[in-house]
């Protein structure tokens, strides 16, 4: 592309329209892209904290780290709320391997998080491929009993969107799915649309009426070898050997900087994303971005000088990944204050470049906010599609709250997610910074008309 | 991210409108999302050819190799359209040094193109930082006589779009301001948001009346570190050496891959991408998945069978980057032979995620085209903004054709633009596909609608 004359035009045609709001969120805007502090945060998150599953030592670091920056950030106050948090480790490093005739071969697995251990010398039992829960139940207890299954269910390549909700299912009901017909493990694809070597975590879960049996995940590359090797080999093992535990709650928090309104500061709206990641990432798409564009909403609005009228928060949310309980907590203790929950909006989607904002309320108050749509575009926001919200303000909604969600064009997401590859360095300034641009911009317009 | 239940729910909200053009549509992006060639061909192009610049024995293996990959596609008919072409050669690679008191280090630079080369044995002279033409025209000619400017202008972060078009000047018109004040050669700082020690290269020019002087960019990192060397010290020297040349005009090729419409087949729609890249890159993004784009277009038609009313043609265009002398070709032939060039759509913004489709025809064709934006959402174009096409469907502009372009989320795309970074690894399969849907469910509807 050269672009000589062309882009000249462009700049102009896309000039946001000249009135008060577009002016209001064009100097957000200018702040955020010129003087941004969101990428740097995210490098201090990535790199000097790292990996911070709930109850680790590093999720503490975060929780005091992010503390400091959203003090950094001028927010008016900065408070810590408590709440126990599960206490998942994986211990040593999972070894797996497949053994046929007098062959072994390494795989390059992790335990799913949640998942209890093998016993101390692993585990090792004939492997049968699956390739949906619908051939599992057709198959009789006897030729799954005393079995590992592997479920080898790709993300399907024909959704745009829906391609994990799809396959996960396979990691969150795999276990017990397994174990109802006597399996004694099981190993499932890595849930990506990558093809490669790195094996992706996330949580699954168990139920008290069925066996818990240890579970891990195991790449892509390795899953379709196998898949090849179980085509021409009949006397397949599996060898599995995990060390994860599930230890006694830990005391954590919530992290919540907040604006006091200048007028009706009663009423509040919330921004957020997640602290806690996965023990293997540095959790930089998955929530670190969610977290420091939350954060920057606050800078933003505190280095432009603009005094919103209602009250915002910022909030980074302890343990979605595996328990949410941060989430259940700022809920709860928002219903016993009887808080004006006017409005949430979630980034944990990825901090890829917005293209949309999800919306989630009363036929009027979308149309309201849709009437703002002119003033998103220029900053790469197209659309306000219906659905909004996410797993951390989702209990919010029984308040009445109004949900969105920051909406990135998420395809290279699940190349990342849950994995060794979820690193600062996969996370782009720009894209990054233009998500918190359309929070910044949607916070405020909220709190400048509030939702009636 | 856990999102179980969420994402769901979005699958089905998204899911397209059940009748016969979304259907069609549906089929279109199914066929090219589960069987799509475009990332293999793509990797064939940058991985087993590489850089191809107009005039290059890789130029003429890219012609060949996309003839055969129409060929494949399943086009009616495949044919070349002849065009004489620029031939500019870098030669060894440029050496540049800052020489200072007893000090000398190495910048990491390229010549731009189109640049003449310094005597054989380089040119060193004081070196002046320019922050902008305004700040260069304000200066006497005594000031810049003998020496080489050095114009430090990076891409603004405040321009959500417009960056590029904005600080490309200084390549493009630097060498011939600074010649007509008695400057001996000038560097620019690349131009690219990335702060790393990668040159980009790209188009210069000159004007018969003033020197031809040396041209080339340095690296982001190296040009803060220059900036950053000449507040401190008064004495700074740069040595350049290059060894550029323009050779004579090489006979070279537009690639057109035809599909026959069954209707009316004198009509023509051409979607297309430029079959040329610099030669420092693979031209992955630049532009490798425009013309990967553009010939899944045809399989796609063709494995799904559908078959369009009007004629479709895929078209590589040659010597977008530094003549579009195939371009020129094509309108020239398309006019000789008073064709109906009904629409145009390019992609040349790189392959990142479409998220929009760009328009530019007469009010009634934009609100044809707009009246069918639901069959794009589902496949992650939101929006249809006024002002579409592109440099080497242009030239249909004054034929009356309407004038469209597939625009992606195009932030990361400078960090890798002209550079050694524009490698196949930085495009992502789903993205680039994503893009050939939208391109050919266009096309599609066009040839079934026609343009009135």
């Amino acid at each position: 592309m050269r672009k000589i004359a062309i882009v000249f035009l462009f700049i102009y045609s896309i000039a946001p329209a000249q009135n008060s709001d577009s002016l209001t969120v064009n100097a957000i805007a200018k702040e955020i892209l010129q003087h941004g502090e969101a990428y740097k945060n995210l490098e201090y998150l990535c790199k000097k904290i790292g990996p911070r599953l709930s109850g680790s030592a590093n999720a503490q670091k975060a929780v005091e780290a992010t503390f400091n920056m959203l003090k950094a950030a001028g927010a008016d106050t900065v408070y810590l709320q408590s709440c126990m948090v599960p206490h998942w480790v994986r211990g040593a490093k999972e070894i797996a391997n497949i053994q046929w005739l007098n062959n072994k071969k390494s795989l390059h697995v992790c335990a799913l998080g949640g998942s209890v251990a093998t016993a101390a010398n692993g585990i090792k039992a004939p492997v049968i491929e699956i390739k949906s829960f619908e051939e599992l139940a057709a198959m009789s207890e006897e030729n799954i009993k005393g079995k590992i299954i592997f479920y080898n269910y790709p993300m399907k390549t024909e959704l745009v969107h829906g391609g994990y909700g799809d396959a996960v299912w396979y990691r969150w009901n795999g276990p017990v799915m397994a174990a109802q017909k006597g399996a004694v493990a099981i190993m499932i694809r890595s849930v990506t649309y990558a093809l490669d070597d790195h094996p992706h975590t996330g949580a699954t879960h168990y139920v008290d009426t069925v066996k818990k049996i240890p579970a891990i995940a195991c790449s892509t590359k390795d899953a379709e070898w196998l898949s090849d090797l179980l085509k021409k080999e009949k006397h397949v093992e599996l060898f599995i050997k995990t060390n994860c535990e599930t230890l006694p709650d830990v005391q954590s928090f919530n992290v919540v900087g907040e604006i006091r309104g200048t007028e009706n500061k009663d009423e509040i709206i919330t921004c957020g994303g997640h602290l806690d990641s996965w023990d293997l990432a540095e959790g930089a798409h998955d929530d670190g971005t969610g977290c420091m564009q939350s954060i920057e909403v606050i800078r933003a609005l505190k280095a432009t000088g603009i005094k919103p009228k209602r009250s915002i928060r910022a909030v980074m949310f302890m343990n979605e990944e595996n328990g949410l309980r941060g989430a259940l907590k700022y809920a709860e203790a928002a219903t016993a204050k009887n808080e004006k929950q006017l409005f949430a909006i979630e980034s944990d989607e990825g901090g890829f470049g917005c293209t949309s904002i999800g919306l989630d309320g009363t036929p009027t108050q979308e149309a309201k906010l849709r009437s703002w749509m002119y003033l998103f575009k220029p900053y790469g926001a197209l659309d306000m599609p219906d659905g909004g919200g996410g797993a951390d303000i989702g209990s919010l909604k029984k308040m009445g709250t109004m949900m969105s969600s920051i909406n990135p064009n998420s395809q290279r997401y699940f190349d990342h997610h849950h994995s060794a590859l979820d690193v600062f360095e996969s996370v782009n300034k720009r894209e990054l910074e233009l998500g918190a641009v359309n929070m910044a911009a949607m916070v405020w317009l909220v709190s400048e008309y509030g939702m009636h």
